[in-house]
């Protein structure tokens, strides 16, 4: 009998493994039979955009923390397929920075392209994954017809992504505040904040982004409380930053230098959990956002039983090149064609490059701290080669643009590490640019 | 050995439910084991008001619906405890419409009496419940250290009440429209929406009450549009129904009827659904929100299986009686006080209670029902004596002072049909005052 895959969401990294299997079928490989659960209506994942929030229409908690005007934060050269190009798939080469559903449409053209549709359930919430007598146990709800049932898997592959569930502290006052409070999970149209007082609690890329959305968008003024260090970019009028939040008393933000602002709403750019009650105890990741989790070989094998598979969990520069390392490594050992170490060896790789992680102080080692890992696991794979190294260079680049202009760096051009196309410039501003659609951002409107 | 019971919710029903079992032991009675899973850090349930929205600390649906400045909108001497009276708890007579926290204060006052506090493992969230083999199990996820079990028991009782996991209908337009669209289940402060044109979809209490709230703490204008048909109360100036909403374009909602209104904000009433995934489907009841739902003998017992009891599962008139009477009926079955007829003689009184339902038409044939239903129970069991015919006079005095003045109907005073104390006047009229708190309402402060 043909061994059965699980794999647990449609977003990027389900897709990439998905893809990863069909090019190896359509090369001739024996491959396994495969069913995709995604609980959302649509594949995409975070990319698969809702004006939903908190609990979505069946009463899940709603996957999307994607906004309205989201635009890539990095180039994307940074995550270009290297078997599915850009300009493959636009026909014309096109600026560094998309907005979101301009990668939403390039994700999914290449999953059109090699047919994996078929494979997913749509609608449906894994439950339970456990494992005995050498078999994975998966049950899921069809969230339509409310019905559960359980299936046996020799593989299950984790690709639900981490960046769903909030982690979302409290601080005295938030019961009286007259006001909303969200969680940028949460944050959906810039447009609700116009003329507003707005307070950002965070220090990282969503505190960035959502900051510089609110402003643009015609936020009156945006405060960006940071917890231990400011971001330090050079804002634009109307967007500062202050220390901690200490309380607040009524409208009134107190932080802990003992300054004062009066604030209409708070955003909390407060980061995610990784979530995964889903996994029973002895197959479950437990970790914080890192570029290397604990107990997971190669980044994705679950140490203690390698046939439990997990895509994506790391912090990420590198996305979907990274996502499709990974999923190639994935597909590969589940035909044979890769061999695991012993668990003992397995341990000390992965102790190593906690080790290596832990050495990294500054974000340019660990933009190579993750191009080394990806090196590591296209060098035993039949990825498509690309050039690594310039996507290294890139992500330097992008950094000190961001350090010079963080409202003009996505109005820079990058070059492919897959084509060598270089991007032509953005046909208006970022920063003056308010429509987000792929027909404006095409030029084709 | 003791038989075992499992209680899923420590709201009101599951404190009603331990309270009742207390009453019972403290009579000498011997009482079955006892654990109560609750997930939230608190008891109370809807009452325990939160701030939170969307998911929680831990990453799970919020349970809570209510908001800042909610009022009972039903006259308290209709919810009393016929064994622990407004005046034992408060030791004055108090108005009869109280805000949330006096209501939360009286709930938890009885249960803190009866001490049932013991039973309660708080922080922790049943994820699964079976029966075979003549015993329940039932598995729980311990949220702060992430555990998973599974108990064994000989009864279930699920107490987790239905207004929590939104019924949220998606309209044209809802994709694109720049302001917050939210489930009345995140809606939690008034004074978010001054100065602002609020669209309130629906026609039922989360909708009245929230058109009258968000209006009296500034929203520049409210309207609400129905499905069906309008509500029909004298409005204040600055509220207005229109008929069902068809479809919105950009900030401007259009109506069936061919109108329009520019809004800046939309908060939907649309309902609640019975959520209990976590139930096996042979035990889960699944329904509408109904007077009488199908599939339970006297209100609580599951027809297949009357070891699986639900409580609170109704629409409700009635909350915290009905609740008593239920669980009162629930333990008597458990201590084995009162037996029940075959399955095909359940399943005949089922059905008559549910023609009667049918033939209901207004509603004030509603609360007769719901009356009747609730003396079927107390019946049957040792509850103490109230008058019940006085509560079902209030009810139908009551609709009558909204269909007269909406804005006033809070400012009426009703008797106790526990202990005939006439309620007092409150000090300031409901409309005019803005201060919710206990020591406000109280006249303490």
């Amino acid at each position: 009998m043909a061994s059965r895959v699980a794999i647990v969401g449609a977003g990027p990294c389900g897709l990439a493994q998905m893809h990863a299997f069909e090019q190896a079928r359509a090369e001739g490989a024996d491959v396994p039979d495969i069913v995709c659960f995604e609980k959302q209506s649509d594949w995409g994942g975070l990319w698969n955009y809702t004006w939903r929030t908190g609990l979505d229409e069946w009463g899940e908690p709603v996957h999307g923390s994607m906004y309205r005007f989201l635009w890539s934060n990095g180039p994307k050269e940074c995550l270009e397929f290297a078997d599915y190009a850009f300009d493959e798939h636009f026909g014309q080469p096109i600026p560094s920075f998309p907005p979101r559903e301009v990668l939403y449409d390039y994700i999914t053209g290449r999953a059109k392209k090699s047919n994996v549709r078929e494979f997913i359930e749509f609608n449906t919430a894994v439950r339970w994954i456990s494992y005995s007598d050498e078999t994975f146990s998966v049950t899921v709800e069809n969230l339509a017809d409310r019905s559960t049932r359980t299936e046996e898997f020799d593989y299950v592959i984790v690709a639900t992504g981490h960046f769903s569930v909030p982690h979302m502290p409290s601080y005295p006052g938030f019961e009286q505040f007259p006001g909303r409070i969200m969680h940028s999970h949460d944050f959906r149209d810039s447009r609700e904040f116009d003329g507003k007082d707005l307070l950002v609690l965070g220090s990282s890329y969503s505190a960035e982004d959502i900051a510089l959305q609110t402003r643009k968008y015609g936020a009156k003024s945006v405060t960006i409380s940071y917890r231990t260090n400011p971001m330090g970019f050079p804002w634009p009028d109307g967007i500062d930053e202050v220390p901690k939040l200490s309380h607040l008393d009524g409208d009134v933000a107190h932080f802990i230098d003992g300054t004062t602002r009066r604030v209409d709403a708070i955003v909390l750019c407060t980061g995610y959990q990784h979530s995964l009650g889903f996994v029973a105890e002895d197959l479950r990741l437990r970790t914080n956002n890192v570029l290397y989790p604990d107990n997971l070989y190669k980044g994705v094998f679950w140490l203690d039983n390698p046939k439990m598979i997990y895509l994506g969990m790391q912090d990420q520069y590198y996305t979907f090149t990274m996502f499709d390392g990974q999923a190639w490594y994935a597909r590969d050992y589940i035909l044979g064609r890769v061999t695991l170490p012993s668990r003992d060896e397995m341990a000390v790789d992965i102790a190593e490059w906690r080790a290596k992680l832990d050495a990294c102080e500054t974000p340019i080692q660990e933009i190579d701290f993750q191009a080394d890992y990806i090196a590591d696991l296209c060098r035993d794979v039949d990825y498509p080669e690309f050039d690594l190294d310039l996507t290294r260079e890139h992500f330097k680049t992008w950094e000190h643009h961001k350090e010079e202009s963080i409202i003009g760096y996505r109005d820079r051009s990058f070059s492919s590490p897959c084509t060598g196309t270089v991007a032509p410039a953005h046909h208006t501003p970022w920063w003056q640019e308010l429509d987000d659609s792929m027909a404006t951002f095409l030029g084709n409107k």
